[in-house]
């Protein structure tokens, strides 16, 4: 194993370090690309698993557009060629000839999936019409770090639409309190749900939602983003449907992605010095069982007791043996808590005799996160110090957020603040006050915070009356 | 509903109303790409969890490589690069600029994966290593037909490597042994498994390996593909390993891919002139509960019934009930029958009285697929049905096949057999015989199949010595 780099010391080599001995990712020989290795794309096939589940409780299908966009398409709706034309794809080149029309890469699917929408929607009978699709799109970024922007990444989107526009913002909210219950539930993370400014948001959207989650060196990262899209790509690409009165009307559409970014924000939430420390619910891996024995008679004892362990387990908890030999029992807990398993289960001699078995905790290392249980009760054990960690990991990453949230009153202290974490600040709601913070400090507004605390204030940057607060931070 | 044009009067266009009518795809605003709808993605979907339940149990994980491939690699392999440089569909464009060096649209993973494989694998102690990937690819076809030849398809591609030859073979053949159990059990599909001629080969295999399945016209779909790749690609790409003695050796690698033809496959081997059949293991509902009512008394008593019904059945079983009350039940009946739902349930006035339900399977219309249960035993004799209408598509499939399977003695014989179904003949090997029939019935020699009579005959186009038997036939 290489050396991890401290998060102290440097912060952006500490994640590089983290991806790379743990053997989440490896980069691609495509600038800006990366290949997702076995260990990093099962944290994402957790994820997935976790987030489909939930879109189709909410009533969505999944469906597969394809990959190629006409160029035409992207030009349709004026504030979406915009924002995406100087980060497209095009294929100029297929089975050997020039194309007529080159195809763009998607870099989203608002444009092709809106004129499929407008082939199959009649009537008002037809909405609201809710589907999700898992694929890669590509963007064409300048500057790029694995997982959090990529050329190439994964993502679900979903697109809907609905009859009015009440319908369609409370789609856009409602998948956000999706999303909300995924990073809290699964991934342990903490986030604030807020809107996005006019500058901040979707290029074509209405309105953008979002949810915005604090890393380790108190950089927000936004992990999701749920949007109105009001009537823009439904005049765009003529979907259209005939109301109860017989009238034709305008459909309004809204649009929701999660990304393999959501890896990245995982690594950067709830790892330390030591490597990853995965939530239990997103975790390959929940416990690794390592045997400890010298000699060929306590060889077989103790390994035929870590089977039975991992009988006892299986399959309601991801479970595997550590049995190689030529690594010592040290050097694998180095590894496995480099890798982040939740849970460690020693089984020595004595153990085997005492009937017993050691439980390490990952998030809690040395003396006080470990504990000796009975092998009978093993399996429940497990679980309860599975959940008990899950719940851990949550509360500790809440009250990192809060010791790093700030309230300040001037604007030197949001200077400060924002060198620490998120800063809380009454905003006018003017593009330039929010530029000018930008270009002084680089932070970001990261939302408008759902959850306001009421009341009215004075514009941290201008003075003015401000009725919103906004927050401030420097944003991967 | 549309008309479904039947069978006889033109298979094609059967096929394409089929597609359309139960909403299984549509044809995308891009030459030579579809959508797929919901319902034909969920049938993917089912596929997707069978075939992944048997890599991942056969040692395999899932990892994600990139979708562009530097145009270089593509030329390292001089088989691969002839075999799919027609077909490439190249991106020169990225970020507003002209790229220096082009990108492939991964056409197959072979050299992208080869050249991250070099980099992991160092020792003997590394292998087997084995991973599988679904992703979309693009192949810029000509001549494109839902499903079964698309510009962009969606797939799995399953890349391993091995210390020595031996190991690999037995790779190529196992697989296409998982291949053979997911089409037996899953899709109640029949498959010959062979090996692929010369000729017909994989571009930069040893060995091809395939299973090819009879649709309900005769002609034959290569469902699956395994492959020995041999050392081309590990020479190609310098992946190597130091062995035991701490000798520096090429390794042996092959290659494994399944794709969404498969369910071009399900509707052509199991469809009927009234649309769909699914096989119960791959439909996205497998029990459709239709209420028959009048007047609103009937109505509350009914559709309680059918509520209490699909309580019984769900989650083991993929049930809906249609409670939809602009359509007649009759409308509905033919709709699912269209869309291949595997049994239908109908529960009336009289059924609620008398605690009862009526199932009606769809491989067996008319009265003697109805039979009346008590709803006690409901779930009992759903599952019971459904295994019985797996298990009698399989059977019918099995029929169908044999029946259009002949052994032609002459080459007569043989153009008549070609026409109808598959034909099996001796062939001597040479590439200008099988290059004959191919010229004068468009019938291709599908494989060679691995199950052989034994003995001896004439090669049936030139009458030279052959000590194998191919078939032949008219193939997508």
């Amino acid at each position: 194993m290489g050396r991890i780099t401290p998060r102290h010391e440097d912060y952006s080599q500490w994640y590089l370090d983290v991806i790379r001995e743990a053997q989440l990712a490896d980069y691609a020989p495509v600038r800006g690309c990366i290949v997702f290795r076995p260990y990093g794309y099962a944290i994402w096939e957790n994820i997935q698993a976790a987030v489909d589940r939930r879109f189709k409780a909410h009533g969505y299908r999944n469906a597969y557009f394809p990959l190629f966009i006409p160029y035409s398409f992207i030009q349709k709706e004026k504030e979406h060629v915009s924002g995406f034309s100087p980060e497209l794809a095009v294929v100029t080149i297929g089975g050997g000839e020039t194309l007529e029309e080159p195809l763009v890469v998607r870099p989203t699917s608002e444009t092709i999936i809106g004129y499929m929408y407008a082939q199959w929607i009649q009537s008002y009978r037809d909405l609201p019409l809710r589907i999700n699709q898992w694929c890669n799109v590509v963007r064409w970024e300048k500057r790029t770090r694995p997982f959090l922007r990529t050329l190439e990444f994964l993502w679900q989107e979903a697109h809907s639409v609905f009859a009015t526009y009440e319908e369609a913002e409370e789609e856009a909210l409602r998948v956000l309190d999706l999303y909300t219950d995924f990073a809290v539930e699964d991934a342990a993370i903490p986030v604030i749900q807020g809107r996005k400014s006019e500058s901040e948001k979707f290029a074509g959207a209405l309105r953008s939602y979002t949810i915005e989650a604090m890393m380790g060196d108190g950089r927000a990262l936004q992990s999701a983003t749920s949007h109105n899209l009001g009537q823009n790509f439904s005049r765009a690409f003529e979907i259209r449907y005939l109301d109860a009165q017989n009238q034709m009307q305008y459909a309004w559409t809204t649009s929701h992605g999660l990304s393999t970014r959501v890896v990245g924000a995982v690594i950067m939430v709830h790892g330390d010095d030591r490597g990853l420390i995965l939530p239990p619910r997103l975790a390959p891996i929940q416990v690794i069982i390592v045997p400890i024995w010298k000699g060929e008679e306590e060889r077989s004892r103790v390994l035929e007791a870590c089977e039975q362990a991992r009988r006892m387990l299986q399959p309601e908890i991801r479970v595997e043996v550590d049995a190689r030999e030529e690594y010592t029992p040290g050097w694998k807990f180095n590894e496995w808590e480099l890798r982040g398993v939740p849970l460690r289960i020693e089984i020595g001699p004595r153990d085997v005799t005492e009937r017993q078995a050691v439980l390490a905790r990952r998030d809690q290392p040395g003396p006080q996160g470990k504990r000796t249980v009975p092998m009978d009760g093993l399996r429940e054990a497990v679980q309860e110090t599975l959940s008990a960690i899950q719940a851990d990991l949550y509360q500790r990453a809440l009250a990192f957020q809060k010791a790093h949230t700030h309230y300040p009153e001037t604007y030197e202290q949001l200077r400060e603040a924002v060198a620490d974490g998120f800063a809380w600040a009454w905003w006018c709601g003017s593009a330039e006050c929010e530029g000018r913070i930008k270009a002084d400090t680089t932070a970001t507004n990261r939302c408008i915070p759902l959850e306001q605390p009421g009341g009215q204030g004075r514009c941290i940057v201008c003075g003015a009356p401000a009725r919103e607060m906004a927050v401030f931070a420097r944003a991967y």
